[in-house]
């Protein structure tokens, strides 16, 4: 049976930017009132913001998660995808029953192993009556270059991509309810893939920029360069800024296909130099005018 | 003596996506009127369509470009780069006396070689009285990733910067009448540098940006793979729509500067795929934190 979102207590473990944005989305687009939104972060700061905004009606200090937990009917666990394995070991007898699990980790393929770990265990724990409980990885593709709570705005989830990596275990009309929500969250457009083919994809879109973004200031030391700056410099670079931590963590994670990723680039690095080098001129201006071409086709939908 | 914007008339030599932002600007906010406003192009369509919406006074074929030079006390050259130095020489005993000349190009120390032969030519073509013609070259930061006069609206001035190459010749009542004019029309920073400090920063930040969007498409056959876009990929990558044959010219005619450039953006990231390869989580995020600590500091002026 479809669960009704308005009958649901819902609990954002991790009050972060994405955590924050989610947050605001489920209040101020998905009718979800202040009483029944719930929050858990080991910043306290946080939580009293987001509490005295009248965004949330209990927050839980990290140590107290299981509290919480117990009293939701659905959960975004919104942590660095490395801490979302030990957290649900942490607290696998705390979720309530029939409780729908989501998350926001930027790699999938692990994720995807512990949720799978986790409802194999809740099903053997359960003793013979039916636990229910469910877990859809998830992906939203909105996040912003500054991190935390207080940047929670700068999240635009309008328009925007969210990728989902089903799991066996999951229940089809709980995939439809996740949708439904995320619909109304504001984003524009459901990628359903396996959490290998994610993890994939992601690699390139997401991954890669930020490794080259990193690399481009890497490789200048000028900190007056942006007197040379017409827009595209500012454009490559601008998710540079990104929050270390939490990228070191997603860029080993998904290093096998990464590094993949990073050797076709460098062939396709290597072609135009090798042509620039030469000054082979029409055959780089064909390639230039395949990449335009294709480029092109890219931004329709 | 310096010129008085309001008795000048402006010529603009090569109506395209530029030419057409320059004419736009030197109307609408530094009053210069349509009737001494003038363009040549070798497309009829654009020059018709300049006339009608009230842009310009009047049009020159290209094969006329020198009877539009001999009215002009100001000359933009709008061309491809290339196009400049052939420009010159056909055109050099066509321009007015006492005209002040600048261009657009994206590469420079080409330019400035010709200016000033161009400059040296009049010298001794003067016999005796004073010429008093100047070229100095620049290079407007605000291009747009499409081309062509219907385009000229992309291109935003405000708040962009704006790079001055002078050479020797040029005087300086002539560098500050042109800054004068290029603040009016809404550049909010100018910098004077070399023709040839111009190119080796221009070759970071424009063309090795280009070469590195162009890649990231280059090394992706997927045209769904926007589904899997949070942004990143899209700023990245909107470069790649770019003008084949001027960007065919501008990486070979500066390919010196720019393969250095791709060099030492190979290393950086060859350090940073070295340590994902390695799983060495502490180097990474340290290298990372650096890496966005300067970026912020890039993003101050």
């Amino acid at each position: 049976m479809q669960k009704n979102i308005s009958d649901c207590n819902i609990g954002i473990a991790g009050l972060g930017l994405m955590g924050g944005a989610i947050a605001a989305a489920l209040r101020e687009k998905c009718g979800v009132t202040q009483q029944r939104l719930f929050a858990c972060d080991r910043d306290n700061d946080s939580l009293n913001t987001a509490m005295q905004a009248g965004l949330t009606g209990k927050s839980f200090e990290a140590s107290r998660a299981g509290e919480m937990l117990s009293l939701c009917d659905i959960v975004f666990l919104c942590l660095n995808p490395s801490s979302i394995p030990g957290f649900l070991e942490q607290w696998k007898d705390s979720f309530k029953r029939g409780c729908l699990i989501t998350d926001i980790a930027g790699t999938k393929e692990s994720i995807a192993a512990a949720a799978r770990e986790f409802c194999k265990y809740r099903e053997s724990a359960s003793g013979g009556y039916d636990d229910n409980i469910d877990f859809i990885p998830g992906h939203p593709m909105a996040g912003a270059e500054k991190s935390g709570f207080s940047n929670s705005a700068l999240c635009n989830f309008n328009g925007k991509n969210y990728i989902l990596t089903p799991i066996a275990p999951n229940k089809p009309e709980n995939i439809e309810f996740i949708k439904q929500l995320i619909y109304q969250m504001g984003f524009s457009r459901i990628t359903q893939v396996t959490p290998a083919e994610h993890d994939r994809k992601i690699a390139f879109t997401s991954q890669l920029c930020h490794v080259i973004a990193a690399a481009l200031i890497d490789c200048e030391s000028d900190t007056e360069i942006t007197r040379f700056g017409g827009g595209s410099f500012e454009d490559l670079t601008r998710i540079a800024m990104l929050n270390a931590p939490m990228w070191t963590e997603l860029f080993i994670e998904n290093r096998v296909s990464l590094m993949d990723r990073i050797d076709q680039f460098e062939k396709s690095l290597n072609d135009l130099k090798a042509m620039i080098g030469r000054s082979q001129a029409v055959e780089l201006e064909n390639r230039l005018a395949l990449v335009k071409e294709r480029r092109i086709r890219m931004s329709k939908r």
